[in-house]
């Protein structure tokens, strides 16, 4: 596996690769929801190409950039695990550079849910995931389901950029206990984890009650709210998978979100019906 | 010749093509300035691929996007008679989807000279070719130096978003009189046309008092400013080819920009000293 930190490097071996690369972008502090995608992606392409690189642009000012769990000598021992034929960890002046223009995530996308929440978050992942595309040229590229809506805006951003492209949705990891993987959780003590949980089972309460044959969205955001008290509930969303909101449930084209805060850990859950 | 009108086809055609592709990006009404590029990029590579394509996201809402010269007929002879590859004339609703991304021009470029006077104009001139060249993915693509700060704000689109292309700019094309060839002249009558000279002449005159030995921009703004009255004068400008402004002349590093009206057509030119 080659370790690839500076641009020019990176160029250099691309050009020598005969054959489709697939592409694993990530922020580092690799879990099995990080491993399930490179194993994919080995599956499917004659070469992986995965990215460490804690993107500042999708962070917002009093957000956790500084802090954002890394582990570096881990990310590179599973890497050479899998087996990933280059490992890309850039320095940030590597990619970004003084003046250089901006890209904003389409607004119907970029305005809602997470976008509300954090704005400016999707364009930051346009910024890399633009950059990153352009100097990889994969065939295909790997996001987890987890987070659904930077899905959308990829996917947005590729058809409309005219990249050639496919992004390959990937099922969200769990722990045993229904706890989606993030290298978020690192930031909660042993109490705040099964807090944590309550994102999961108010999920799981809305699949119970849709295979029940509830279909009315106010009625189970309702019983997920009773679920995730005393969580501060950032939202509870039905969209269909072009990310526009729903009133009843569509079987095989809803995803219902959620967003909360545990202690100062904010996180996030979704599943696909 | 192939005249392609769809996205869809254009990608079809593009993909049996095995060599270098030039890349003519152009708004039609075609004169010699665009000739000029299109030769220069038959010499230097296996395919040409010009596009006719007046981009409405680089006109400001007030400005000349529905009275911009077409010319469909003429544009499809010359580009057969120079045996252009290809010649991609697509609707607008081919390029441009509702939802998706915006990109922004550098502050430092997009808000200096041209793009203070049409501010956004950069941003739809970046959003334009950055699709453009994903689609074509040239090796080498031909601009005019005509319009120079567009030059400098494709190098920096390139540049920072690692596109493997090389932005070839190429010499102004002027009539016998000195008048920089541009699509727009045909608003001019031919009192007008008398009066637009007073670009060309004013850099004229900069270039000899330099050839003397002048080196202050001001002293040589203050001769420009004597031959463009009565024109309503945009801006006289001095710059590096960075695009900085500078206070003193510096041989090979050194563009003088001019952009006046006439009657109500907007008229720029530069000469690169």
């Amino acid at each position: 596996m080659l370790i690839i930190r500076s641009v020019c490097e990176l160029k250099k071996e691309l050009s020598n690769l005969k054959g489709e690369i697939g592409f694993v972008p990530t922020m580092g502090a690799l879990h099995n929801g990080h491993i399930s995608l490179i194993e994919k992606s080995k599956t499917q392409n004659d070469y992986t190409v995965v990215s460490v690189f804690v993107n500042p642009t999708q962070f917002l000012p009093n957000e956790d950039f500084d802090k954002y769990p890394k582990n570096e000598s881990n990310d590179i021992k599973i890497c050479k695990n899998l087996e990933v034929d280059i490992l890309f960890m850039p320095d940030k002046n590597e990619i970004y550079l003084e003046n250089e223009p901006k890209i904003l995530a389409p607004k119907n996308l970029a305005n809602i849910l997470e976008g509300a929440v954090r704005p400016g978050h999707f364009d930051g992942v346009c910024m890399i995931l633009n950059k990153f595309f352009n100097l990889i040229k994969p065939k295909r590229a790997y996001f987890g389901k987890k987070d659904a809506q930077q899905i959308a805006v990829v996917e947005n951003l590729v058809k409309t950029f005219f990249m050639n492209i496919e992004i390959i949705p990937c099922e969200i990891i769990r722990e045993a206990d229904g706890l989606a993987l993030s290298s978020r959780n690192s930031y909660l003590d042993e109490e705040q984890k099964l807090y944590a949980l309550k994102l999961s089972r108010s999920l799981l309460k809305a699949q119970n009650l849709i295979n029940q044959g509830q279909v009315d969205t106010q009625m189970i955001k309702s019983e997920m709210k009773t679920i995730l008290e005393p969580l501060k509930i950032d939202y509870i969303a039905f969209t269909n998978k072009n990310f526009q909101e729903i009133s009843k449930i569509e079987i095989n084209n809803t995803i219902i979100l959620v967003a909360a805060v545990v202690g100062t850990t904010r996180l996030i859950d979704n599943i696909w019906i």
